[in-house]
């Protein structure tokens, strides 16, 4: 049996070379940010995935949370102790800023312990999560007083919180809710409606939850600048802090979904009975825009799960491989069988899987590290140079990140052969609760439209063409390397470098004259992006290798695995661009050719 | 809701232009085959997979085959009585030689009919697939003694068939396998041992199971060449047909798998009780050299299992995306939401989806005619290169269409946002069933190595480079295209030729040289291959749409629908033929790098 244990050595490194984390440490408020509490507190986080949270996590996909009579929730065995402890032990309040009684933890430091609970047990983690994600609206827009009423319950984990946005018929077109919310003339509303897809909407861990819902007033403009926030407790919250009336909003039922079964997806009935006390966040009518600011801590979250589960499904692939023994080495004529970890597929597999979790895993870390700086940095220009950056890389996080994910948790799966087909190897899992991470929180073609879009096109490319820049010159400095492993790196990272820039420049040319052919190409080219832009982050780690290697300095088999395993991303991902160049800029044609009624 | 329709006129197409089945209906013993009686036997297929077959496959799904006690399987509600119309019908002979009481299909036509049970409903279709593998097992090795005893009944669907191959220890590595058959002195063996992953080893279907088992004799050699084949028939035959007393042979267990929940997987126990009662099968010590006689066979069927689940998922796909109303049309400001097929990206999905289904089918039809040749023709040169041709193609058709599959029903649940997720949905059913296709019958790797070792590397490539030579003297024809789309897919395919040929010469050249290099690009390598080869055939298809338009022949919005989807293909598949020859050639560098010790 595979058991996970993380990364600690190569996240150690990324923390040190890639995120640059002595200079996070510099900044004010995140003097705690040290390499050495950093790797500390993710020690620490490690053991307790280890030993409390991956444990649970087959049982929470063999028995998944159930709803029962009475609109409660049942989540499964072991879920709600874990819980208790994942509280009391203080990994709630993780990233949240010190003045809402957080330990604010820097974003790149924060980023890895993220991880870590993806990989243990990602249905379990999405708890935290979700509340986090209220926590952060409250922070942002809440009043003084409604803080004062929910934070210090909720970063303590004592109560959880939920997002409410999709209605049946609103999906990612918000533009369409149609929960209505009455105001009650004493500062209060009323809220109506149905919302599904409420991760945790019910659970039984904590005996109050916060729902933050989207909905609209009655004199509410129609479209998207309609929509307001509002807080929707379970049960609302007396004076004197104590709970009091049970809210009128029900988890009428649950999903039955391909993965995370532990995670209850429910249905929830707002005033079924009268109405459910509501309080709006900030004001009316710009509901829709705090989402938005939102959107990026969510997204980048979102995208750390699939770093999580392919670094788990990497570990239990590589188990699997070391113990399976099956057939003779290629070219061996006699001779026994051998682990299966030595005939070259597998460990194309193998290197596969695990050169595109270090890819994934550097591109998040840099960009929490660039959020670090962009909220943190006492200079207005890296503040705004930061930013820039990071609202370029989200999608990238989040969409490319998880795409990959399907790639390494499918070959998670094969290497087991037959076993991976069988939902005791635990493979399959990885497998199944992967493929909700392209669609939440913005499906891949959502986050691709965002990057050709919103990203882009809309800015004439301005902060496309700079980072493009950093990563030319980053790549004038590789062309001095000569040993043949960056020699070979360097060769495909200049030709990806080159073929991005020629492929994002036809973007922004015909982003106006030939809107519907460069969306046609938006999933491509967020995926051009992701390879490039991770693979930038992994020649910056082989680079910084070898120069380790040749100082006689730290873990040399460390360094050679990294630059072997940047090798390998080279030569298999960052090759993909002159392709993906023609799928971009010449594959329209056929994509909107045929008539629509011809499907 | 999506309902399962063949798609007819592109079946139509296949057949008469690509599989040339007027050439088939020639051979003697298919004057059967012409293309009237073909579409006729395809569209009752239709009818019956629509009507009885589809309407099963999600409670298929939802309940799952049961283990109960007594060593039973309670298969899904109503599949026992869809089993009883479907023999009723005559299906279950439809491909077997009339001298044994089948119907005698040609491989061309079944190709189709396959195609259409496996889109209908998967996990049904394996139990006629294996009881047609045994059936040929029979037929090919059987005395006429055993055959007049089990293929009447078998042919008749009145007793199903299953293959006994895997063991724990043993799942592509067959020279472990350890279950034993001892002589009884009177022509009868005991078998003993435990076998797994045995599709329909037990059901509620018919009374009695013919299995097929591989197990060693006391005298027998080690490895491959000591393994025996045994028929072990659930309940023993009585002289005058009868069924006899209860063989020594038990289902213990089910498996819980990723999908094809209502395909009862088996772990198979002979022998607990004195031994189970077998009869070899041709000669001692030649079971393996038969099972590979069947092999193509069977890894041609697993083929066609991606064609069906694949155009189930595009099917499925396409209807949700016209019914799902969501955002507004790309670069229009204002206006209604609209279905989401208008997105660039769902038509960049679903065209991926049709485009790759439309290439599988025609290479697996097209190998299909060539099987037909293979058998049937009367010149043997016709026959000698029809089976080089076949051999070739095989590991495309299995390795090659089932990986595609994948990519096909991933899109199929992303087309589907959130609902993709959702079981109710039925989009994550083919997602989950098309899985296993990559795994059993040889997993990709293995159909990977076969192509490049046993089917280029030992015969130092020669019907490889036949097969590439007809693809330039096609290409030599496409080049004198003039219209814009055939001009565009002549420049992906002239393209991936080259490279496919450079990258052949390649691994021929070094086959010897760097055996554990050439076999790392193994999977890549069948990529390429696969890519081509369909390729070609889609290109074959447009060329003969074109001139079909330009002739002013049959419908219009069929051929040039044909063509758009060539199109695509070439822009988005061809294309990749030059970094997957970067790959392959020089991807092993990376894969083989890295110390073992350091995963």
């Amino acid at each position: 049996m595979s058991t996970y244990t993380p990364p600690l050595k190569e996240m150690e490194f990324v923390l040190r070379e890639l995120a640059q984390i002595d200079e996070i440490a510099k900044l004010p408020g995140y003097e705690d940010s040290t390499l050495d509490t950093a790797m500390a507190i993710i020690e620490e986080a490690g053991k307790f995935a280890s030993n409390v949270l991956e444990p649970l996590n087959r049982t929470g996909d063999t028995q998944g949370s159930q709803w029962q009579e009475g609109y409660k929730v049942k989540t499964p065995d072991g879920f709600k102790e874990a819980y208790k402890e994942f509280r009391e032990a203080g990994w709630t309040g993780m990233s949240i800023d010190a003045e809402h009684g957080g330990q604010g933890i820097s974003v790149a430091v924060n980023t890895l312990v993220e991880e870590i609970w993806r990989s243990a047990n990602h249905a379990f983690s999405l708890c935290p999560l979700l509340t986090v994600g209220a926590i952060h609206a409250l922070e942002l827009k809440g009043s003084p007083e409604m803080q004062a009423k929910y934070l210090p319950k909720m970063v303590a984990g004592e109560w959880t919180g939920t997002m409410n946005l999709t209605e049946p018929q609103a999906g990612s077109d918000l533009a369409l809710v149609r929960s209505r919310a009455e105001p009650q003339g004493d500062g209060t509303y009323k809220i109506f409606g149905t919302k599904i897809f409420i991760t945790y909407g019910e659970q039984d861990y904590t005996d109050n939850i916060i729902h933050l819902v989207l909905a609209r007033t009655p004199t509410a403009p129609e479209g998207v600048k309609g929509i307001s926030l509002f807080v929707v407790p379970k049960f609302l919250i007396n004076e004197d802090g104590t709970l009091g009336a049970r809210n009128d909003v029900n988890a009428v039922s649950i999903e039955h979904k391909l993965g995370i079964h532990a995670s209850p997806t429910c249905v929830m009935q707002y005033g079924d009975h009268g109405g459910a006390i509501g309080y709006v966040v900030g004001e009316e009518n710009r509901g829709l825009e705090y989402m938005f600011i939102m959107m990026n801590a969510a997204r980048f979250a979102v995208g750390i799960e699939g770093v999580g589960l392919s670094e788990r499904a990497y570990q239990r692939a590589v188990a699997y491989a070391r113990d399976r023994v099956q057939s003779r080495d290629v070219g061996e004529k006699g001779g026994a069988s051998v682990p299966i970890i030595r005939h070259p597929d597998i460990r194309r597999m193998l290197m596969s899987m695990r050169a595109q979790t270090e890819a994934m895993r550097a591109l998040a870390v840099v960009t929490g590290a660039a959020m670090d700086h962009m909220k943190r940095n006492p200079d207005e220009q890296v503040r705004q140079h930061s930013r820039a950056f990071v609202d370029l890389m989200i999608p990238l996080v989040k969409g490319w990140s998880t795409d990959t994910a399907q790639n390494v948790t499918y070959d998670g799966v094969q290497v087991h052969g037959g076993m991976g087909y069988i939902e005791e190897a635990g493979a399959a899992q990885h497998y199944r609760d992967a493929r909700i991470t392209t669609i939440y929180e913005g499906t891949t073609g959502i986050q691709a439209n965002d990057l050709i879009g919103r990203k882009i096109g809309r800015e004439g490319g301005r902060t496309a063409l700079a980072v493009i820049a950093e990563m030319e010159k980053f790549d004038a400095k590789l062309a001095k390397a000569t040993t043949p492993d960056l020699v070979a790196i360097r060769a495909q990272f200049a030709s990806a470098v080159k073929a991005l820039k020629e492929t994002t420049e036809w973007a922004i040319a015909n982003f106006n004259g030939d809107i519907r052919g460069v969306f046609a190409g938006a999933v491509p080219f967020l995926k051009m992006w992701g390879i490039t832009a991770s693979g930038w982050q992994m020649a910056r780690a082989a680079l910084i290798a070898q120069q380790r290697l040749d100082a006689g300095e730290g873990d040399a088999t460390f360094y050679t695995s990294k630059i072997a395993t940047t090798r390998f991303f080279a030569d298999h991902f960052l090759a993909q661009a002159s392709t993906l160049k023609h799928v971009i800029t010449a594959g329209s044609a056929g994509t909107l050719e045929m008539a629509e009624e011809a499907f």
